[in-house]
């Protein structure tokens, strides 16, 4: 965030209401057969209403060829350089369960596996055993007790867990225990600096007492440790841009992401239709919110194009729903692209458009890839987003005399 | 090369091959009277298929306004920043005569010139004697002894040479001899900082002596020396991005910045089907090629429109042959602009494309600096070409969680 940060003296609180809308993998790739993309293909008439009113783009969420995680993709939107700011495997998994991560927390992620009599792994994964089958295990891990420091393991789902330790003069300098390849014993792990001896002894004792408490399972009879990871201090974003901001996220991994920015969570359902309302509900209280919808990354992450199409086409009803609030930002980004073709995370650079009463003269006929190319913003890092939210709401004073 | 290595834990080796293409001096300018760029006017059936599924768009060699030289130009295209890493002149004159120049050798750009009798300049070229009469007369230079250090002198063009010292505790950091005007003596160099003293001592000695051997010829009778340079310590590229880089060109300087960036070079003939040859048979031995197209630069550089839109349609018919080999990643860059009618290199940014299996729903019409202003890529510095290369060749994971 250091861009942002070098104008702090410009931001200045107002009256005025931003709301961010982030579609998880909104961006897409045309099909090999139609040309067209995912938003080329699907129905969308309220996206592409608001587009022909918005100021339009396309943001790099890092860089070009550089296909961001979750984590790193949502930072950015919220202003704050991912190459600086590195949420570690383990904290975001955390953030993912909902599990609580204070400043100096470190939390893993875990797997339950199997070690044959002589102590070398046999299977990593403990044979992907069932989350029912896993609960009762974390329960049983949990009994364990260090010199020190409180521990808690909570599941994840099927043989993933996350461990977290919380105490004094903890660190996440510490190897992982997964030694990646099977017919060999898991690690020790070690510290990798002078400052993290305590941590690894105290994993390592965490271990060995993992084996014993599980030594007459069958198949989860041993557990792996990687990720190690605290959670980064970063400058609330309320803080830094004068705001009040609060997240709306049905998935507990967002609102984690929301809770590092310094974000209020306000709680709410299990889906997007449950998110409009909250917002609705809880309009009066804030002056930033964000408001995250999942399903369509989960369609091109699937590989599934026709899917990913109709998720786009799920959304767009809502938009006049969070309209009628009519805030004098809306705007509309994505974290990343994931086009079903790719089936996974891309870089490609993702369509954003902002809409305010000052945008009423701009805007693109459309809402995809192709149409916000040619949109006023043009191509902008995904980390100055922000930048023109603030503006639009007139929240960005004037920069020198 | 700072945001490069940032992502260094992105980078993985993977069998797929990237070819890159560098067109030199690709980019033009329109005809004053067509109106139409040199790309624009030339048939290049061949080229305009690739770019109708190809990603597409434009590359800023340096920065708007900023025309870089060869070194510079390839350097970025690389993945360098070149404002980190200079070539000097010295050095770049080396690499252009195939001269080998290792870690800590010093190399300058030398003049034969003319003084009078009373050792002022009257002719800082000497005539600009033909190369037959400057050979033997670097001969004879090489003779020179200095203590501790082993020089050589290499002959380049008509009065030129190069001066190249190789020895320990050598520096560039000495000034040059060239006063720039006649009517005075050519000047001592002398050390910018304290490293460099010695060096200073050794090249006014080598000066005298030269003075002293030159002393009968007619016009040939003294020398100049300037752009004192070193080699920069580049980190290799297969290195940084776990590549196996080779690099083909016909041209010396070309070859020698492919070894600066850490490329095995295969020999190869002197024109453009011979590189295309060599690519063909050494295909199987790494997963990175450079391949260099020189002409075009040359027609723009002679301020020959015509002869430039020839020199690109000579390109054409090699494209379908580069094709065949099926690389995962085919892409065609320049590492500037040369506009005919300006008659040397430019700042303008230069059309690329990039042709992959993902790139197939891509694509603009034709290659040429309108349609590629469209594409998909839109505008990007030439130093984040190779992120875009790796990603779409399956070489650059996901940053972050």
């Amino acid at each position: 965030m250091i861009d942002l940060e070098q104008i702090r003296d410009c931001y200045t609180a107002t009256p005025s209401k931003i709301v961010m809308l982030v579609v998880d993998g909104l961006g897409g790739l045309a099909h090999p057969v139609t040309r067209r993309s995912e938003l080329e293909t699907a129905r969308i008439p309220n996206l592409d209403a608001m587009a022909r009113e918005s100021a339009c783009g396309l943001t790099t969420p890092m860089l070009p060829g550089v296909a961001p995680g979750s984590g790193p993709g949502h930072l950015a939107l919220f202003g704050y350089d991912p190459l600086k700011y590195l949420i570690g495997r383990g904290a975001l998994e955390a953030l993912g369960i909902d599990m609580e991560l204070m400043p100096g927390d470190v939390a893993a992620r875990g797997n339950f596996c199997t070690v044959d009599g002589g102590g070398l792994l046999t299977d990593r994964r403990a044979g992907r055993i069932a989350s029912e089958l896993s609960a009762p295990l974390c329960r049983r891990l949990n009994q364990i007790k260090l010199p020190g420091v409180e521990l808690s393991v909570m599941p994840v789902e099927g043989y993933r867990f996350v461990l977290r330790l919380r105490g004094e003069g903890l660190s996440e300098r510490i190897t992982e225990t997964d030694p990646q390849v099977v017919g060999v014993p898991p690690l020790t792990t070690k510290a990798l600096d002078l400052g993290a001896t305590k941590t690894s002894r105290l994993v390592n004792q965490f271990a060995d007492q993992a084996r014993q408490l599980l030594a007459e399972e069958e198949r989860a009879n041993m557990v792996l440790l990687r990720g190690f990871a605290q959670m980064p201090s970063l400058p609330p974003m309320g803080q830094v841009y004068h705001l009040n901001p609060a997240g709306i996220a049905a998935y507990p991994m967002y609102r984690g992401l929301a809770t590092v920015a310094g974000m209020r969570i306000i709680p709410t359902g299990h889906d997007f239709a449950g998110e409009v309302e909250t917002l609705h509900q809880s309009y009066g209280d804030h002056d930033f919110f964000f408001i995250h919808y999942k399903p369509a990354d989960t369609a091109g992450e699937d590989g599934n194009f026709s899917a990913k199409v109709l998720r786009l086409e799920e959304l767009d009803p809502f938009i006049p729903r969070i309209r009628e609030l009519d805030p004098d930002v809306f705007m509309i980004a994505g974290d990343h692209s994931t086009p079903a073709v790719m089936a996974g995370h891309s870089w490609h650079p993702v369509p954003f458009m902002l809409h305010s009463k000052l945008t009423k003269g701009e805007g693109v006929p459309r809402f995809n890839e192709r149409d916000c190319a040619q949109g006023s913003i043009g191509r902008i890092p995904a980390t100055q987003v922000m930048l023109l939210a603030l503006a639009h709401a007139g929240k960005l004073i004037k920069y020198g005399p």
